[in-house]
Parts: structure tokens; sequence; C-alpha cells
């Protein structure tokens, strides 16, 4: 039995709710579940730490959860080891990956995860490097980090903030579901989850639901893409 | 005086007009002014070479002009040698530019364009690896490369199918203004063009004309974006 305690969310943002609103009931029930008090932010993948950690420890602390940034300490990697909980902010998964990468924090934290069971939460860009890689980021790759393997925590691909084709558009640019398939088609590639904008993935242990606002969209190489309802079970992705 | 000559699209299919319909007469001009006859394709954006191919060669037959492919010929480096001037074609970035790398190239195809004045011909994904570097692309990082560092015929960076803030739009995910806009806040990033998709970038020795459909959306750091009429003189960025 793993004791793999994870929340994905595919956005912080989602219309027509405040800032974290749509999830806040999944993030409360999951720190609650797993008797976290106390959650330590990382926000590297934006570059204003202090005012990043301001605007999400105002909502956690509004729950009634502790809440510091992992840069106000000397040593991420303490801070890591003796965290309660983490919770990983969006914003440039290439910036976040490699800020990650830079201060060692990789093998750490999917250790603490895998391993002991500290609770991760992750939204949007810190949902991308809570998969196996980030090959399937929409952003843009503003830095360069040493390898797009990521904290593999859960061994599939993520597509965040998952758009539909719209029909009535002018632009040529190609549709997200195209990029997706293009990537199935190299070697390695083989599952990718299309989270909508709404929608959260709770894993715990061995087991997976699609949790959030709506339907999530799932890719399997070889296949066709095939539309997951909310309170799916999808664990037998884990055993990718 | 730089022999660099250089036709950099947005984009192949813009909305309204056939595939490389838009950049017609941009194209023949920019061939028949250097004296070519013979343009060597290069498909390396997408999997399909022989199907690109043909697509391409299509067109350019139409034109007048003779198409081979690079993956023709058992040596890449050799037909980059002997080609009177190359048609790199949209896809993924990534997979382009690793690709490039993977045949050594980037030194070659550079060498040829700067030193030797041989035309180059981009678009999409082969305008994106013509500049400095690729870390403006829009496209999904599927596979990783050695470096994002590009074919550096420009000391710019471009931005192909730029699209403006839909205000209508309820995706919460970043618009393409605020990650070019993070992209300026790294070290080494200055100057970014957005292309919209119609959008053509003439480069003749030292000068630079923005050609095609649409105006350019201009980003320098430190300074607040910039509208750019067609046939706006542009060689000033020549001199980043």
């Amino acid at each position: 039995m793993s004791k793999r305690q994870i929340l994905l969310l595919s956005s912080s943002n989602v219309h027509g709710y405040s800032y974290l609103e749509y999830a806040a009931k999944d993030i409360k029930d999951f720190l609650n579940k797993n008797k976290v008090t106390d959650v330590v932010f990382i926000p590297y993948a934006l570059k204003d730490y202090d005012g990043y950690l301001k605007k999400v420890k105002n909502v956690f602390t509004t729950w009634g959860f502790n809440m510091t940034g992992i840069h106000e300490s000397k040593s991420p990697s303490d801070t890591v080891k003796s965290a309660q909980s983490v919770f990983v902010g969006g914003g440039n998964t290439f910036l976040l990956l490699k800020t990650l990468y830079d201060n060692k924090l990789i093998e750490l934290i999917r250790e603490r995860v895998i391993l002991e069971g500290m609770p991760y939460m992750g939204t949007s860009a810190g949902t991308n490097v809570a998969t196996k890689s980030i090959h399937t980021t929409n952003d843009m790759p503003i830095v360069y980090p040493p390898s797009f393997i990521a904290l593999n925590l859960v061994p599939f691909n993520i597509n965040p903030h998952y758009l539909d084709t719209d029909p009535n558009s002018k632009h040529k640019g190609e549709t997200r579901e195209e990029r997706i398939l293009q990537y199935l088609e190299e070697d390695g590639a083989d599952t990718v989850l299309g989270l909508r904008e709404g929608g959260t993935l709770l894993v715990d242990g061995n087991q997976i639901i699609l949790k959030g606002l709506t339907k999530a969209r799932l890719f399997v190489k070889g296949t066709s893409p095939q539309e997951i309802d909310v309170e799916t079970d999808l664990s037998y992705l884990l055993k990718k």
C-alpha cells in the first residue's frame, strides 16, 4: 500500500470563483484527513516569492491553516525534510522545475511523498512537476532546466488548463489536442490526462479519483481520446 | 555589409488563404531576387517527412521552383553545404531544434546563411529556430533538445502565431503577452517580436522590414510593448 497523498489542481483561477475557491472543500478535506496544520508554500514558478506567498497564505490562513514560504528559510532542503505538507503554486513550469533542480529538491520531495507520505498539493505548474515529466506543459520555455523529467509522483503526464478546440477560431496554431497527440508519437510517451480548469485529481495511496467541477479528457497512445466524468476512479493509471 | 538573406513567416496557414498563399508574392520575390531556382525543404518539425515534403513541394512547384527534401539524401550536412536555399517548415519547435542538433546542422546552416548568404526561409517553428533561441515558442516541449540556443540568424527572439488577449475569454491560463513579459524578466532576454499570423519579416543584409498582412507587436525589456506597422524598418533590431 503506497503512502502517497496528492491533490493536483488544474488551475488556481477558475471563471466565476475567487483564487483557489473552486477547490476549497477538496483542499480542506485533504489536509484535515491527513491531520495537516502547517503547509510549506513553494513559489518558485514566479519571480516575486514574497508577493506570491502573501496571496496564497491569505487564503490558507482564512481556512485555518498555517503557511510559511520555502524561501523564508536558509535551507530549502531542511524545510522540505521537516515539512508537514507542501503546496506548489502555478506560474512558469520551466522556471519551477529548474529552481527545484537548482535547489536539489527533486529527489527529496519525491522520497518524502512516496516513501513517507508527506501530503503534496500542486496547481497548474505545480501539477505539471508532480507528474512523470513536464513534456505536456503549456508554458513558454523561458529558462532551460537540466531535464524535463519531474517529480514522478504519478507515472503519467497531465496537461493542466486543458482547452477544447474552438470551432469558430480563426487562429491557425495547433490545437491543444493536436499538441498532445504529437507528444504521444514520441518514444516513452504513453498517457496524458487533460485537466480542464476546475478539474482536480485526488491520489490516495493506490487510488486516483477525478474531483472538481468538470470532465477531464484522457489521451492514451494508440487509442481514441475519451471523456472522464467527475468522481471516476482512475486508479489503473497508477499501474502504467 | 552582411550577406544575410532571410524571410521569416509567422505561419503557413492564415485564415482565408490556402497553404502559404498569403506570402506567395514575398516568397517568390525573395527567391527571384536571390536568383534561386532550387530549394531544400527541412521537414524536421513533423514526423511524416515524405508527406510534409509532398505538401510543400506541390506549392513551390506551382510557383516554378524545384524542391527536394533534406531527408532524401544520405548526408543532411552535404545537402546543406550544396543547397541554393533552405525552407524550414513549421510543426514542433523542440522536435525541429533537437533534430537539427542531432544532425549537426546548427553551425553549418548558420555559417552558410551569415557568411555565404544562402537564402533562408522559415515558417512558425522554422522561424523560431532562426532566432537567438527558442525561449519564446508556443509549442509543447515534447522532446528535450540539448540547448534552447538556436541558429541565431537574428539576435532577438520572435513569438510566431502571436495572439492578442481575448477580453471575453473565460480561460484563466496566462495570456501570450503575460508569457512574453515573464520571459523578459530573465537574464539574457531583451527583445521579442510578436509576429501575428499573416506577418512576415524580411531581412536583407543589414535591413529588416516587416511585411505581410498585419501589424506586429514588439516587446523590449524595460519599455512598454508597441505596435509595428507593415513596411516598418526594424533594422535597429540587428544591432541588439
